[in-house]
């Protein structure tokens, strides 16, 4: 555990702030739609979790909380249904919400009085407030960020296909040695296999740092359900994971060769995200050995399920949809590197590619709920 | 219990956010030497907490955190005296930083990183990084924030004489009954004596919430220690208290003659502060019977204590400090009830005033190290 690091914060991205048109809270409606479709598998967890012994106050976690409508999502589920499966008088909650050090704590913590406030009408004052506890704590969940044994359930959603950081092998440095992911910046078709390699080899290590530090944390019998993006097949680059990161390569190189930015710069990022092959996540979890499987099960979601429900399909408005949702999780990281003047022109180009092609693919996520041995 | 409320949020003030000239950051001082003052007697209380029995985890939460500089002060103290004073294994420590959901608590998740890079390379790396995790707290401390005896030791600096609300008895209602506190905005000289009792009152109700609340979440042996404004004699209005608070008072006056807001409004607005008797703060404790005291002490600050150590003497600039101290936690409040055009002619004349007079009176704070029976 001695490389594991606490309140690291990583190089990867911080989900757009405020409820402006550009922010996550207004452009995160796939991220719902994952919450929804993993419930059965969520309520499932904690009503088995209620059916075991224990103690008189339970702690949960969300683990990449973000910011925004679906930042309580999870708990609110969760509570209900602790609230529902108890036997005898309803425990003390304590929940912790997670994210990186420079998540929008501060609107999340704003959100909190009308959604204890939600809670009680909903249970006709059933569930005292003194009884649910919120805490924030900023840190990257890729390291130890809580006390042995204090969890009962964790979960997370839309957040582990972040990786801690980008490959190192893919890092920028003068000198030899490092593989270059030309002019692309994701896995693609045209990546050399050492980048898809290095993508892989990065998902395996932050992946086991995730299970051991939820090891020491979580009690035995406690549970996590995880939900995140994934492939459902062996091939590193099937359309489902790579089209959207091929159309923003294409709209990065159009930028170059408008000489908004340099080939160097372009060459020099790379997005610190990853969609793991559903074996390969069994495999990871079995290897490490503090969680057993007791659920793995793949969400696909329609091409269109950026949109809102009930909205008719237009490949222009999905495409708009798309864009925005896509701006949202990416631009502070791009921001970061190439500067603050190529994220309206990148984010416009990024929509006419899309807009003008027809390829349409399903959105892939995972599902997986442990139990602690 | 039942009227102890989670997570209001109630009209009591926020610090000016940021590190702006106005922002609380930049102008609490006088909050900073308070907390060195009474720094041996927090060690002191850490001390006797690593003296007895404790388990391998141990949960410290400070109360009213607040942001800037002053935030991890005191977290920083109780880490490094339980560093050096426990025997054996260095423990867990939980750490929870509480102040209300208005806080700023974005800027102080982003301090943390560089917190605990300090703590690490002043313990030569003794105190590994994963054994400290800390959690941020939104929520009044005027009601229940932690599940049943979970915490070990508690601190507060600088926020209980932060009243709830302002006295009932004093808020704007249509109709009869309501005393009115004739164009000042705290207790005063010439406060009718019903004016006194209705703060007095405010604050029994709130202290001993806060002791109740307390009473419940920390384990017995835990302990606390807690140093806020307060009295050094009976009378409820002495200059030590009263003063700035008057300035403050002429200075509204001058712009309800200037017309720059309505005799309605000024006799509407008072602050939710109050300087507990010292003595009154004892039979508060006493009566409430969970915690003993340990040591209750005075500390009284010079006049010009909000000038940094070293700053020679002169009243212009120690009334500008003063100003911008009173602004920085005054200010979201005042303007949230007069509007953002008074801000700016108000503090120009609450200057004007204290510079114009002679008069300067010491700043008196109580601290109190308790004990959980």
């Amino acid at each position: 555990m001695e490389e594991i690091k606490n309140l690291a914060t990583p190089k990867i991205p911080r989900m757009n702030h405020g409820i402006g048109d550009q922010s996550y809270a207004k452009n995160s409606i796939s991220q719902s739609k994952y919450q929804s479709g993993s419930r059965p598998i969520l309520r499932r967890a904690v009503a088995a979790l209620c059916a075991g012994d224990l103690p008189t106050s339970i702690a949960v976690a969300d683990l990449g909380c973000s910011s925004g409508p679906n930042a309580l999502f999870a708990i609110s589920e969760i509570v209900n249904v602790i609230h529902r499966r108890w036997r005898g008088d309803t425990p003390e909650l304590m929940v912790f919400l997670n994210d990186l050090a420079e998540n929008d704590f501060n609107s999340v913590f704003r959100g909190l009085s009308k959604f204890c406030e939600n809670l009680r009408e909903k249970k006709g004052g059933m569930l005292g407030l003194g009884e649910c506890f919120i805490a924030g704590v900023p840190g990257s969940f890729y390291g130890r960020l809580f006390p042995c044994k204090s969890l009962h359930f964790v979960h997370s959603s839309s957040s582990l296909h972040w990786l801690s950081q980008v490959p190192p092998e893919l890092k920028s440095e003068k000198g030899n040695g490092r593989i270059r992911n030309k002019g692309k910046i994701f896995i693609s078709k045209t990546s050399p296999s050492e980048v898809i390699e290095a993508y892989y080899g990065q998902f395996k290590k932050d992946f086991n740092c995730f299970l051991k530090s939820r090891s020491k944390e979580v009690v035995n019998g406690g549970r996590m359900v995880l939900t995140f993006r994934g492939r459902r097949q062996p091939d590193p680059c099937p359309d489902e994971s790579c089209l959207l990161w091929d159309y923003l390569g294409l709209a990065f190189q159009h930028l170059l060769h408008q000489g908004l930015i340099e080939e160097e710069e372009l060459d020099n990022y790379n997005t610190p995200y990853y969609e793991p092959y559903v074996e390969d996540v069994r495999r990871e979890i079995e290897k490490e050995g503090s969680f057993k499987i007791e659920n793995l099960e793949i969400i696909a979601l329609a091409w269109d399920g950026v949109n809102k429900e009930g909205e008719s399909y237009e490949r222009s408005k999905t495409t708009q949809q798309m864009a925005k949702a896509i701006q949202a999780v990416n631009e502070s990281m791009i921001r970061a590197h190439f500067g603050d003047h190529i994220i309206d022109p990148l984010f416009k180009r990024f929509t006419q590619i899309m807009e003008a092609d027809t390829k349409e693919v399903e959105h892939v996520s995972l599902v997986v709920s442990l139990l602690r041995n």
